[in-house]
């Protein structure tokens, strides 16, 4: 049994990024990787652009009436040069004239009966945006590795990447066992309960920018189970097996494992919930997890472990962020030999709540929950006001 | 001109809640909302259940060397009692059977050389999960408006609720107004700029779970506008348009909306950026927003009004979520008479940091943003540890 930050460490350094990537139209590229270095091929602004509606003109003459030589809407070419006591009419976006060192704000402008213009302030910022001051041709605007966001959709537009590179999502095979499941369309039996494990996992692969892989419910025999491990391993970049995993004598899924030829990395973690993970490679570009049957354990051990690997896979950096929030509450608990995860809401005050759970079978006290908070090893009480990291759910 | 909290009411108490609903297969349901109420359809667990792997035995014999009388795994029925000294080899997930009060665990046994079973320990907990400790049949597990996340999918499965019923996505209508813009994929003459409004307001409206509905860049004149305008509004739930809403002279959108037969109910709001938003509503069915041509203050408004308007529409209940946290840093500002939204940065040590930010028009402030900060009206400093809501972004 190792601590979790070994195991996280051992599945991050087993993971090599040798995914292979795909040009999609921008537009398509929401939550995507960014897969290359994105440079910007124009300034911006391309001119200096007026940040206002009112009149281009020189500073040194807002204090005079100023005759209008031009009107000028966005998106079309001066033609005067603005001269002494000349303005020229000027819409938001559109390029400041030749001479214009300002443009006053039409809000504080009144209009004269000869048809010129007055300023009614005594002083004006220039209102101008300046020339590349935002961005300059050839400057890098956004980076490999990114997760594409909608202002990052933006910001492709602006410069013109219509088919960026991203990387392809990965592959994850999902197989569960356990001879007690019957899929949700059915009604299970007195000894039955239905399968919420598989329809979980592959939701979160779903949310993870992967591509969930179903393999239905696995027979509890090792023909069967080294039947679908073979051929999982050769359909995905990544195998999640439910159930099997534990101290049960029908729990042969290590052994069979290791007959496919995975190189199992290590077989149970110091945490609750989720002990019984294991964690092996195959062939160096293929990982398999053995996830507990229970489907908060494998909820749990799929956010802490198989999503950071499933973002290194797509070279995404950084990886899912934990954000520090105080607890609203005490937590305590009994044992301490494990590293603890439990399900928190986060309070409109901006506190943290441990909700009702009764262990790991227990997927509705996750219904409500906001995040996890993990409790170190020793350690057996969260304190009010104490500092927690939250990883949002 | 209104105070945002104004605006942010007139557009909730104008979302009436006539979306149509449809049902889809739970493993598709992911990022819909939950458009009725789930209850469970069993007990859970279904039977007194064992939480570990071990044996199933009479606590008051746990001193003793017990007799394993059965081999009983997960999805079987119990065909013996347990009796005095006797004991059934159980696996986790399996039937409690008849007799035994608790399941000590495989870690903390010995087999003697008669294959009788002996504990090393001198006190167990009981390691049952007890029937329908967790959820009795007909509770109500999942409410209506939720969200759905992984989680709920796995409580759907678990319960049998393979096609819940969901709210359609509403149809959101874009319209990029502003003769100087050219598309993407274009090279921009020198007065011209690339649309970056329309694309990243559809990778919003994708991201707020609603269908975006591009109707690309209509030309500046009211007749083009009056015809876009208007057949927007038989097509859509929402209209979202883009640039004309400020003072200059071709900025004549809201007179085109009035002439459609939409009623507006404000024409700015006292914030930056995003001051010349416009909203209004058509037949009391359809809601159209004329936003800013600046793709911040576009970006921004539609966080703040237009996706929980989208979250309305579809029942969604809570809506988006704010997180307090500290200032890392300290935030300034010259003006004060509207209220600021501004760009951040959330450090590792859990810490807001205000991101460099030139204005409405500077789109790569947003690149690295974590999330969106505001500062209220008369107030010009936001001090260091002060606690701020964070939008998340």
């Amino acid at each position: 049994m190792i601590k979790f930050e070994e195991a996280f460490e051992i599945v991050q350094n087993a993971a090599k990024p040798t995914l292979k990537t795909e040009r999609v139209h921008f537009i398509d590229s929401l939550g995507r990787i960014l897969a290359e270095d994105i440079f910007s091929d124009i300034n911006m602004p391309p001119f200096n652009k007026s940040a206002m509606d009112g009149f281009a003109c020189r500073k040194q003459d807002i204090g005079n009436e100023l005759k209008i030589i031009e009107v000028l809407p966005a998106g079309s070419l001066p033609k005067n040069k603005v001269g002494e006591n000349q303005c020229v009419k000027i819409m938001t976006g559109a390029i400041i004239p030749e001479g214009a060192d300002c443009v006053i704000m039409v809000e504080y402008t009144d209009e004269m009966p000869d048809g010129n213009v007055q300023y009614t302030k005594k002083s004006t910022n220039s209102n101008i945006c300046y020339f590349a001051e935002d961005i300059k041709k050839g400057e890098l605007v956004l980076s490999k590795g990114l997760e594409i966001k909608p202002q990052h959709i933006a910001v492709m537009a602006s410069v013109g990447t219509v088919r960026p590179l991203v990387s392809l999502k990965p592959r994850v095979g999902i197989i569960s066992t356990g001879d007690e499941l019957v899929e949700p369309e059915r009604t299970p039996s007195l000894s039955q309960i239905r399968n919420s494990n598989g329809p979980q996992l592959a939701a979160q692969v779903v949310r993870s920018g992967a591509i969930p892989n179903y393999y239905g419910i696995t027979e509890d025999t090792r023909e069967a189970t080294f039947s679908v491990i073979t051929q999982a391993l050769n359909e995905n970049d990544v195998i999640l097996l439910t159930g099997g995993v534990s101290m049960g004598a029908f729990d042969f899924v290590p052994e069979i494992m290791i007959k496919t030829g995975v190189d199992i990395k290590f077989r149970s973690i110091a945490v609750q919930p989720g002990k019984p993970t294991i964690f092996g490679t195959f062939q160096n570009n293929t990982y398999i997890f053995g996830l507990p049957g229970n489907p908060v354990s494998s909820y749990t051990q799929f956010e802490l472990l198989v999503r950071p690997l499933i973002s290194r896979l797509m070279n995404n950096e950084p990886l899912h962020k934990t954000i520090k929030i105080p607890m609203g509450a005490e937590y305590t608990r009994r044992k301490s030999e494990r590293k603890s995860f439990i399900p928190i809401t986060i309070s409109a005050d901006g506190k943290v709540y441990p909700v009702e759970y009764h262990g790991s079978a227990h997927i509705h006290s996750y219904v409500l929950a906001d995040g996890i908070v993990s409790i170190e090893i020793g350690k057996e009480k969260l304190e009010i006001g104490e500092l927690v990291d939250v990883r949002q759910i």
